[in-house]
């Protein structure tokens, strides 16, 4: 077999069929049999081999070009995601009446390692354009929702990231890790998260706490808004309502998702 | 090996690993090894082993229960799909502005295989509750999305739809071919298909045609509300002109996925 050399011994034909779904992303969202071989390191045949039983279940696609890209079968099955879907489709009507109330960007992230895993996003047409992308990641220190998240996570995961570095994105970002660490208590006393320019300049953010059931907070939801247009202290009471109401409804329909289903 | 068994011959890993997740879905969520093995017909060391390696992965998840749940990193990749989510992105803006202009549910959907699927649903607190859901598929003859899409598909669709029955929903169903045929020719005429409490009693449509830089038919956009706020005909111009909008989004910037992307 192409594949039986010392650095393909090991790895499970299942761990080289997922690494070739992991080798796209938001930035390579389509992918020639060369880049997938290479990015896998798998021997091309390998690669085309398993490509080509990916390709027959629905889970890759040949694009128009030569390459390939994530079918359409793994959006619906990654549709089922409970984790991403359950608190997003209880929040979403919030997000709506947000978004009605307010006309800006509306975000709901939670918590996925160490960044925030943005799980939803209402924009308008004149909502300013921002980086976050539904799917995508954003640092926890330098946006709204990544503060709520992380002054609500375990203090190992603080540690962790001031181990890592706080990136510095604009000249407001905070990297001082003592700065960050009195911001987040800040946001544990008053149930909301600022984030002025400090991911992207001209970018504004007030973001609140989503609690399950058991009050846990299992997500964060945010405005997000352009500077010139920026009351944030006005606009906290809002996104703090629709956070709450969500809270409350993930509190009276713990079995929301199977609900929604029907 | 305990799948060496006549059953198994001739299933390749990847098949095998793909069919437990295959084996979920909007009705069965959350699946015990047991359940996993029958709907796959795996033996149980087989399915246990293969359910390990996509936790691992994070493509499967423990549920908080015995079982097992599709995991995160699913829903990460299957936002990638570009079928799914280019045209969702690129239509949401203007879904959001018809649904600030009418307040009642939006919806995307496009054709896979016999059926309409569902990318996309906004919703507010007051509209009405529907069967649609995203990552869900609901038939073409008895759903406005539905109608769109198989009056502008290959011919070929329509003879294989009469071919297998029309299902008939409610009593407004349309269930006869040469019935529904006149009403595809009529969505072709005039952009626009309707349905009336043809899918569930109480709730009516309105749904045009999303064209991309080819002309070609990609998606369809409904309104969908209850019966007794209807007034369709006049709903009709405000569906067509966010599709429209949509359409012309999507020739202006064809490459919208990696436009929206940075």
């Amino acid at each position: 077999m192409a594949d039986d050399n010392t650095k393909q011994r090991g790895r499970s034909v299942v761990s080289k069929a997922v690494s070739l779904l992991d080798a796209f992303s938001l930035t390579a969202p389509e992918l020639s049999l060369n880049e997938l071989a290479q990015r896998t390191e798998l021997p091309l045949s390998t690669a085309y081999r398993l490509a080509s039983e990916l390709v027959d279940w629905g889970g890759l696609e040949r694009a128009d070009g030569a390459g390939y890209r994530i079918g359409l079968r793994l959006w619906e099955i990654g549709s089922l995601s409970q984790r991403a879907t359950t608190v997003r489709d209880v929040a979403l009507p919030f997000m709506q009446d947000l978004f009605l109330a307010t006309e800006e960007n509306v975000h709901l992230a939670i918590l996925n390692g160490q960044e925030a895993l943005y799980v939803e996003k209402i924009t308008g047409r004149r909502s300013v354009r921002v980086k976050s992308r539904r799917g995508g990641h954003l640092p926890l220190h330098a946006t709204g929702v990544g503060k709520v998240l992380l002054a609500y996570a375990p203090p190992e995961l603080f540690d962790q990231l001031v181990q890592a570095g706080l990136k510095r994105h604009t000249p407001r970002t905070i990297v001082a890790p003592g700065q960050l660490h009195r911001a987040l208590e800040e946001v544990r006393q008053t149930g909301v998260a600022y984030a002025r320019e400090e991911l992207t300049p001209g970018v504004l953010s007030v973001a609140a706490p989503v609690f399950d059931a058991k009050e846990q907070v299992i997500a964060a939801m945010a405005v997000v808004l352009h500077s010139t247009r920026a009351d944030l202290k006005r606009l906290a009471p809002a996104v703090r309502c629709a956070a709450i109401s969500t809270s409350r409804s993930l509190r009276e329909h713990p079995l929301a998702m199977n609900d929604l289903a029907s």
